[in-house]
């Protein structure tokens, strides 16, 4: 063990293991959690070689067949609680993708859910089976998040009772769904379906694309993966262009809209039915953003602690990197966040389970705001944790480039969540949509309800104030009090767009000029929304806390309001047009920012510590528990496939000739 | 040719190929840039599959096999001028690093200006021939940026009047030298100096490592290549561990310091005369930031053009996405701040010059200006071109996430920059220092010259005003009257982080500690600092820029003005808080930008046409030159290596088996 690490988790004020049992939900959920990892960590079948150090078709074989065991295992154990499926994966995949992701989280969920009794009977078995390996081919070479503009068309033919489904375009050719390209031997594929001449939107249809003995693409189906990608390099993402390939008509997923032998359209009995598993996966992006975030963080502050550079006082040993002010602000707000992605993906989660039993009851009334909530948060995490985990890698200078940090392999499998499942800007537009149409009920003086309530309280307390009659209202050391200022920032922000939209709607030809002359404004106003909600479950969360231990409550409450300050700091041009601050209020919050980051100084390897993530889960000679960094980047490097040789081939290959030319 | 990117070049108000003479620096200078493009980009010995789909030995192999021909045809055409020699590299090597970079740009100049004229003799035939082939091993793996902490010692042996090298700890071992892993034979050691008992501490030790005929590691070297790495696959990036490894004395290069046969030590003249290639290379990577948002720009914006997505108005054709206000507020102010980075690096480059002319003389009074210049926009540009390089791929939806769009590669490539020659935070720290102690002087009454001068500007002026009795002295439509609120606003920031520090002094231990206390402060004042040098060398040259076409100056002043505005609402809480605008005014900003938008929207392809990139440098599907995106990625995404058999062998491996069992 490093010296300096000991040390650190010596000097530390609170039991890092009471913490990591809050993040676990309680102690036996941690004792389980560990129970399954060491399942897979002890496993010899899971052991192989750093994916770094392999071609993309190594890479690609060496992640089936860790799906393959993962599916043999999980059987073998007898998991089966969701959860500890999930758990038990992502410690399997680490920082990585597994090509049969598409499988589970879309391919048998969307089965499950649209599928009628007699579809279920027929398909289910198959898909758990795996002799029906399936992936859900939605975006095209032309579309990706406005999906009504999809064009894969399935024109219905009666003579034969059979859909033809074809890729009218170029930019019709589904694009990048997972396990598409090799693994699938099916795909629901989604297209515009034409019945009796009339053309009735997206249907889902369960079309077979190779052959399920030989494994061969079927006729009419061009199938293939779609190259490299900056990361995800062990799934394949795959192409599919669909040229006359006829289904049977029971291949179109009926549960809710139907086609007839004959021909017949009939409507789904409601168009909110589809709506839950986009929302269910958005939800869970926050916790995404959690993970990819506490990893990076751990990582850079455990070797922010043993390494150490120049020279803080004269005469005195090189300090801990983690001594410099500089490096503590870059990590700690970013230590706070991961904190808080932790709690309010905890909240997201519970918020989803809440208001879709409600809707599996029936009751759609929060549907928009679930749906305005996780659009907006999953845009406002993932932009975050995205920024974060590239000033993680960048804060561990030269090294955190090496792929031996795992830093980048972090970011590039993260950075994806800020495109997928609704790229974020649009995102961001349409939770604003919803805070417009929020205000305008609200100055028509209906009553709110849910995380746009604020837009109720009374207008004088929102409007702009010269900043010399502004009381010192806000406390900056209590988190309550902060929370009212991201509420009225947020507030004053969503009063300005849609004033701004207001005045535009006289210039402009029509409503969608007005909205697009302004988005900036609504982005910003969302951006605001989103922060307050989230700033707001956090501390709320903080709150509750209670738990007898007060070092451990204290520390938290520390990190809650240098996320506070520090988001004031950065955001203080709202803050003082806001007129929640004042100059000299400002001075102080930056005073009392550089306090917090020294109190947490003590405490910022005990609280990486409490992440708990297992040295073969970070899988990074940098943020190794012992804090012996240099040995184990040694050895890596020592693998690197370059070293196979002595003398690479290309010497004599290019170079002795160049010598002997020149 | 895409008929929408046709119409954007009609469209455009002025001709691109005026504004390409700018960039190039005069019409005859574009003509003989595009002459040595062709002479690259037609030659058969220079074409080769994407890199991309290549494993990184193959990448390698690659690499040096380009690097071979890359200096034949060189001598072949008799290319010989530096700026030249530069064009060609950079076309040949596209968004790519050569593994005999560090031969060219650190080995030989090194040779060159501090060997004797006898070891000049001896080494430079060899260098230039190859034969010697060499790297430059400075970095360790326990130390970067803070060079005086190297381990690696070199120990004169009189008896013998040789050294002997030895890397004494792991963390003294070699790491991070390109080409060091494989290809070098030679390389250039920074080591600790030991003779006669004495530390006299770094100097440079040529290193043979590798045998100059069978290229197999020499006695006590232990070499070979760190791994892989976020990008740079195609380089050997490499480790060195040196075990008593004797050279004789005249390995050292003595042409300042010397060690003498009997082992006395001769100092060298002065300290400073190493200084230059460092701020070299730093003022160099300005132009570095402006190819990499140039080209990642012209990506973005050229895709944008031809992606149509969505719906603005209800009954109408999906519009193109550059026709959003949200993707213009991405784009053109990152193409503004490209134009700027060309600017900015060309008048680095004349600055170095001049100044360096000046060193060479013995004239030395302006090297601190030119350090704290060159490492403070070193740090400037490169933060921003690095995250604007990223919001141009997030701006690209999913198909930027694609190795067909190069824009993975580009950023890999690129934000090395953030780090190397100096990390960012420590750079911006070094400004710093220059900044205060500046200050002090123009306190102390003492006249400034150069870009700090306006701190002596008269105090009054740049003192906080309340808001209120702020009068409206900025006009937001005039450049000169915008570098002006820049400028108070550096002159406010390092004004607080001066008597921030100060004020320290009276609670701190020492200046050391005080120092650290007020880092946050002392790095926003730098890069406020940064930010008026850069925009006020900008904004000076678009006001020469009279050439009597008024279309195009019109265009580079509105892209200026962006520029400004669109800084001054990121920044808008500095601004407020130094009382040079008001809350109104920044409302008034907003609109204009908006404004300033639509203004641009006609001109965006036809600005990044001027940069003048052909497709071939690009290397993008989606940036490419005729708009046939979607054609494009489909056909690059068949040469997939995971595309050379229908059926990959895991299917029989891993999934037949998985079936069987279940």
């Amino acid at each position: 063990m490093n010296p300096d690490i000991s040390r650190e988790r010596e000097n530390a004020s609170f039991n890092p293991e009471i913490l990591t049992n809050i993040l676990d939900g309680g102690a036996e959920k941690t004792r389980r959690r560990r129970e399954i990892e060491s399942l897979v960590i002890g496993d010899p079948d899971f052991q192989h070689e750093d994916l770094n150090f392999l071609s993309r078709s190594e890479r690609y074989d060496a992640a089936v067949r860790k799906s393959a065991q993962m599916i043999l295992k999980l059987r073998e154990y007898g998991i089966s609680d969701p959860e500890e499926i999930y758990s038990y994966k992502s410690i399997v995949k680490g920082v990585y993708q597994e090509p049969f992701g598409v499988h589970f989280v879309m391919f048998i969920p969307t089965l499950n859910s649209q599928c009628t009794a007699e579809q279920h009977k027929k398909w289910i078995p198959l898909a758990e089976s795996f002799r029906m390996l399936g992936t859900y081919a939605q975006t095209e070479l032309g579309h990706g998040t406005h999906i009504r503009g999809l064009e894969t068309t399935a024109t219905y033919d009666p003579s034969t009772q059979e859909f033809v489904l074809n890729s009218p375009t170029i930019s019709s050719i589904k694009w990048w769904p997972g396990g598409l390209g090799k693994t699938s031997n099916h795909a629901i594929v989604l297209a515009q379906l034409y019945t009796q001449g009339k053309c009735h939107g997206l249907h889902a249809f369960i079309t077979p694309i190779r052959c399920m003995k030989t494994h061969m693409p079927l006729p009419g189906v061009v199938v293939g993966d779609i190259g490299p990608k900056f990361g995800f390099d062990e799934v394949d993402n795959g192409y599919l262009k669909l040229e006359n390939v006829r289904i049977p008509r029971e291949n179109m997923l009926m549960k809710y809209a139907k086609v007839e032998p004959d021909g017949t359209y009939v409507k789904p009995p409601s168009d909110k039915l589809t709506y839950g598993t986009m929302v269910f996966i958005r939800s869970m992006i926050v916790g995404e953003s959690a993970r990819a975030l506490s990893k990076s963080c751990t990582i850079a502050i455990r070797y922010s602690a043993v390494r150490h550079q120049s020279e803080l006082r004269p005469g005195e040993p090189e300090p801990q990197i983690l001594d410099y002010q500089a490096q503590q602000y870059k990590l700690f707000p970013l230590l706070a966040t991961a904190y808080a992605f932790h709690f309010v993906g905890q909240y997201m989660s519970k918020t989803y389970h809440r208001i879709s039993g409600y809707i599996n009851q029936g009751d759609f009334s929060e549907l928009p705001e679930l749906h305005a909530l996780s659009a907006g948060l999953k845009a406002f995490t993932t932009w975050v944790a995205n920024a974060g985990i590239e000033l993680c890698r960048m804060s561990c200078g030269g090294h955190g480039y090496s792929r031996c940090s795992s830093l980048p392999d972090i970011y590039v499998t993260f950075t994806p969540t800020c495109t997928y499942e609704g790229e974020n800007t649009v995102m961001m537009l349409q939770t604003a949509r919803y805070l417009v149409k929020s205000y305008k009920q609200a100055r028509a003086g209906q009553q709110l309800t849910g995380t746009v309530s604020y837009l109720n309280e009374p207008q004088s307390r929102i409007q702009p104030l010269s900043v010399s009659s502004q009381p010192t209202v806000v406390n900056i050391n209590d988190l309550a009090s902060l929370v009212e200022a991201y509420k009225f920032r947020a507030s004053k922000l969503v009063e300005m767009a849609s004033k701004n939209l207001q005045a535009e709607l006289q210039h402009s030809k029509s409503n969608e000029d007005a909205w697009n002359n302004n988005s900036i404004d609504l982005v910003r106003a969302s951006d605001a929304h989103c922060h307050y909600v989230f700033f707001k479950t956090y501390s709320d969360k903080i709150m509750c806390v209670k738990h007898g231990d007060t070092a451990v409550h204290s520390v938290l409450s520390t990190l809650a309001l240098l996320y506070a300050l520090h988001g004031v700091a950065l955001n203080s041009g709202d803050f003082l047009q806001a007129g929640l601050f004042t100059v000299p209020q400002l001075a102080q919050i930056s005073q009392r920012l550089k306090g917090l980051l020294s109190e947490l100084r003590p405490n910022a390897v005990a609280l990486v510590d409490a992440f708990d993530y297992r040295d073969e889960m970070l899988n990074s000679a940098l943020g190794r528990y012992d804090g012996n960094v240099y040995e184990h980047m040694f050895e890596w490097a020592k693998r690197s496939p370059l070293n196979h040789t002595e003398v690479h081939e290309s010497h004599h290959k290019y170079l002795k000739p160049l010598q002997s030319k020149l």
